[in-house]
Parts: structure tokens; sequence; C-alpha cells
């Protein structure tokens, strides 16, 4: 297969929510990919515009220190209310710009999408995608939630990233 | 009225949208305004993560030119639904963040308090709300919605603003 010929490339995969965001940095060629660093960003006080700013500049500290060159995360559809969506929407928007302005390609997926990416089939559940996260990237260790979410749309845009190359290498036919 | 006395600032309000961000500058005193500048800002292409980061680059650059000392935004609590609330969730985001980096103190107002501060009550019409903002900045021209929602957050912060601080130099009472 001659995806396994590109290039290793650094993704950075961003969980974000307006108290915890996680992030994971792996290194992939779309085939193997290993795990360079991954955790969580706790943001917390009555100050809400704070707190965002607080996102933004240590999702661009994560940035500048590992330099990833592709960023991914979970297009969201649902969730709880219009209160906690307009929350959410903010802190993710925060971690977009912070991307965005280091010149980083940003991609989404849905829950679907990276499930497929990751464990094979759409309707994966939430244990079953976090064990596929540390059986790919030979962790030992267990992870925060939100870490391994992050982890998670890293290695589905990896994955997917690499199908798509081969799908084009292939004149579109299905390997 | 000691707070006439009051030193003169640049106060930056947004309306903050996924399409059109409104931004309106005033310099006030909290008795005295005067309109300093604003307009809109229009984000538009497919790719949403870009828009996030325009709005982000093009505050930046408002916040730069005019150095305002505070910001102002209003307070979003109900939305047509949660998937339109999530995309002006984070184009809010995108704006208070470039606020918070530039070290802008940011202020929330309900859609109430600025009505109540600009108009003088919390029912009044956006109509009332938009001749308000013109007749308060001595403009002879139509404004943009969201350019006018931009100015009347501004301008309920001045107003707001100087109230606490004539409580505050009155012990409390009301004046």
């Amino acid at each position: 297969m001659s995806a396994s010929n590109d290039q290793m490339r650094l993704i950075l995969g961003i969980d974000p929510g307006s108290v915890v965001t996680g992030y994971g940095i792996i290194e992939s060629n779309g085939i193997r990919s290993s795990h360079v660093a991954s955790g969580t960003i706790r943001v917390a006080g009555e100050d809400f515009p704070r707190r965002l700013g607080d996102i933004f500049t240590r999702i661009g500290e994560v940035v500048e220190r590992y330099r990833p060159v592709e960023m991914a995360i979970e297009q969201v559809f649902v969730n709880k209310n219009v209160q906690s969506a307009l929350k959410l929407g903010q802190a993710r928007g925060a971690a977009i710009c912070a991307c965005v302005v280091a010149g980083l390609p940003v991609a989404e997926y849905t829950p679907r999408m990276i499930k497929q990416a990751v464990v094979g089939h759409g309707n994966a559940g939430k244990e079953q995608v976090q064990q596929m996260v540390r059986h790919l990237l030979k962790l030992e260790h267990q992870l925060a939630a939100d870490e391994s979410d992050a982890l998670a749309v890293a290695l589905g845009h990896a994955h997917t990233r690499s199908t798509l190359q081969a799908l084009q290498r292939s004149g579109g036919r299905r390997r």
C-alpha cells in the first residue's frame, strides 16, 4: 500500500469545552500513528470572556510548542440546550481561532466519521473508541475522557486523509 | 453631577454574528458620548474555521487601530435553535478572544440592561433603540442594524458604568 510511504505529520486534535478542553498531538502517516502529547486544559472562574482568552492562549501554546501542521475537531450538531450550545460554541471558537491564526488548516468531522475512521464502524460506543485510541497509540495508562476524544479526532483525521489519498491515487476505486 | 468630570474613555461595542459582526467605538465619560467609528465585518465562505479566524483578525485590527480601553458585548440567552446557537457562540468566542488577548476587559449585558441604559426602559423596541443611538451620538446617516446594535451596547456600557460610579460615590443611594 503506497500510503505507508506518506510522510509522517503532526496532527493536533481538540475536544473543546467551556470548562475542560482536551488536546492530543499524534504523529501519523495515516497508517501508523504514535502519541506525541496529550492533556486537558481546565479553565475556571466567573469571568467567562477571560476563560475564552485562556483557552485561546493555552491552545496557542500547544501549537507553538509542538508545531502540528493540521488541526482536527469534532463537529457538534446536538446539545442539551441552547444555552450550553452557546457556551460550547464560544469555547470551540476560541480553540479554532488559536489554530487558524497560527496558520493551521482546520478539518471538521462528525462523531460518526471519527468512529468510522478509528474503530471501523460509525456506531461504536464511547468505550470502544477509548480502547482503540489506547491500542492504536500503544498507550498503557488511562486517559482523561476529553484527552482521549481529542486523540480520537486526530486519529480519525489521519485515517480519513490517508483513505482519501489512496482513493485519489487509485482513480476513485475503493481499496 | 460629579460624574461629568470623569475622564473620557474609548469603548468598543460588538454585536457578533457568524456572517455579519457589527462594531462600534464611542468616546464617553458616561454622560456625554461621541461616535468615533463603526461598521460591519462580513465573513463568507464554506470554510467556517477560516471565517472565525477572519472575525478574530479583523476585530483585532479594530482594537489595534482605535485602542479602546473596554469592550462591551450583549449576552445572548435565546436563539432559534441549537445549531444556530453553536454558530453564533463560535463567532462570539472569536470576537471576545480578539479583545481579551489585547488586554481589554470585557463586560456583558443582557438586551434588557442595554435598552434600560440607552433608552431608559427595558422594554424598548428595536427601532427606539436605533433612534436613540443616532440621537445620542448625533448621527445623521442611517446605520446598519448590526452596527447600531454594537454602538448601543457600547453606550449601554458607558451609561451603566457611570451610574455604578455615581452610586458608589453617593454611598449606594439612588440619584
